[in-house]
């Protein structure tokens, strides 16, 4: 496994492969990297014959009271993480590699980034949709991999993608969960003791919802008001958001007559997390 | 020559070629091709091993009110003229092609779309990014030629492809002139034939700011009055813009004491024409 810091070397090594005739997959990160990383690299090692991960902590995906700062880098087991993975290429450039100059340039998705997170973190949506395009453009892969986990966050690079013509394949791949159904994420690891106990009242709501909807529940009000209950247990828990959109795009439904996405966003402390399911009630839950 | 109108054909074409170890070119257009495209064709020529032209008027960067329905089309005499002049593929897709659902994802530089052409011409600088991203994903090319005439579009696109990292290398062309010194555009066959005739005080008016400049005039005022003298001299140019910018950013100046882009704009009758010269007065004036 190769570790790389710049552009023009990950280029160079990439092209390479490509002559090669080599199917290339590409996991972009933050870093911080756990089991939900490490489900996509392993997904991508299986689609493909070269598997690049990039760790890049994106400044401008982040807002002014965000936590950029203290977000957590760990680059060296990070790497162990990777070459036990089975990863070929790591991709680590620094701020100043990806912004060279003051960036004057965004990729926008509208609509779909106004809703759910979108509505709370204003530009959050903007700097991922930029940085995947700079990222796209320099790591030059056939397929990127994203989790389910962020799926506002994926739905929009799909989009971005077919929009743009990207000749990029995006997958996605099921959320990871401890096992007391807490989605796995690097913000967990800010999580006090008793907030991490409560914590997994989060995936305890969607799975009541997805119950009750089963049972022929279709009201979104209802859903959602079954939900708010169950976050009401803790009294760590501060509600963002709950909400219930079409899948496609994001759009708030009042009956679950279509797939839809349930969504939603809580503080805990000073740390925010986040997860959803789907319901599409003609087939088995599944992915996006 | 090949003539592919879906975008499947034009990557599977390119691929090829590209996998032979060629050099690719691109010359985006919308199509009317006059000698300022072929002098782009010909300089692609000269610098790649397999050029492509597309032809796409783009309806993402016509304003409500601009003449988007009546913009020349006619493939047959554009496909000639590639033939002519030593063009391997062209591609020309149908609106379908290039805008298959509704478009939600932009791409916007900020700052140097804000002035000049910008100013007067709402979103069109957003939609011609926005298709040049497209038309480069499908494309594949490693150079693209666009003409100075259109000065800011490509200093908006160089900036573009550097912050977004796009694998490209943008060639910026010298404009093409008639004999009384007019830059030669598609929207010139507008023009009655008394307007075409005051037409050349476009460029008169330009070279007599470089006149004075070289002189060492380099008031900024006194220079754009100068231009604004000459154009008063036909009652049927109604000047939208004449302005002395800072040829990188784009911003005002009020003296010459760097590199800068002279640029106007003027209405005939219905029909709009631009023009400019750069004046960078430590070497010889020349292309952006």
């Amino acid at each position: 496994m190769q570790i790389v810091k710049t552009i023009a070397e990950v280029r160079r090594l990439v092209s390479t492969v490509r002559q090669e005739g080599k199917r290339i997959g590409f996991v972009p990160t933050m870093g911080a990297l756990h089991n939900g990383h490490v489900s996509l690299m392993k997904t991508a090692r299986k689609q493909c014959d070269y598997v690049v991960v990039s760790i890049f902590v994106n400044p401008t995906q982040f807002g002014p009271s965000e936590d950029f700062e203290k977000y957590p880098r760990n680059l060296d087991s990070d790497a162990i993480t990777c070459r036990k993975t089975g990863v070929d290429l790591v991709f680590a450039p620094s701020v100043k590699d990806m912004y060279p100059r003051e960036n004057w340039t965004w990729v926008e998705v509208e609509n779909l980034t106004k809703s759910l997170c979108g509505a709370h973190r204003p530009g959050h949506f903007r700097g991922v949709t930029t940085v995947c395009t700079k990222l796209f453009n320099i790591v030059d892969s056939d397929m990127a991999f994203f989790g389910q986990k962020d799926a506002q966050q994926a739905i929009v690079i799909r989009r971005m993608m077919a929009d743009l013509h990207l000749p990029l394949e995006i997958v996605i791949c099921p959320t990871v969960r401890e096992s007391d159904g807490l989605a796995v994420s690097s913000r967990n690891q800010y999580l006090k003791p008793t907030e991490r106990k409560d914590a997994s009242l989060l995936y305890h709501a969607l799975t009541i919802c997805e119950d009750l909807a089963r049972k022929g529940e279709n009201r979104v009000k209802v859903l959602i008001a079954a939900m708010q209950q169950v976050l009401g247990r803790s009294v760590a828990i501060e509600p963002e958001y709950i909400q219930i959109v079409d899948l496609d795009t994001l759009e708030p439904l009042e009956t679950i007559d279509r797939p839809a996405l349930v969504a939603l966003a809580a503080r805990l402390g000073t740390t925010r997390l986040i997860d959803n399911i789907i319901l599409d009630l003609n087939v088995s839950s599944g992915d996006v």
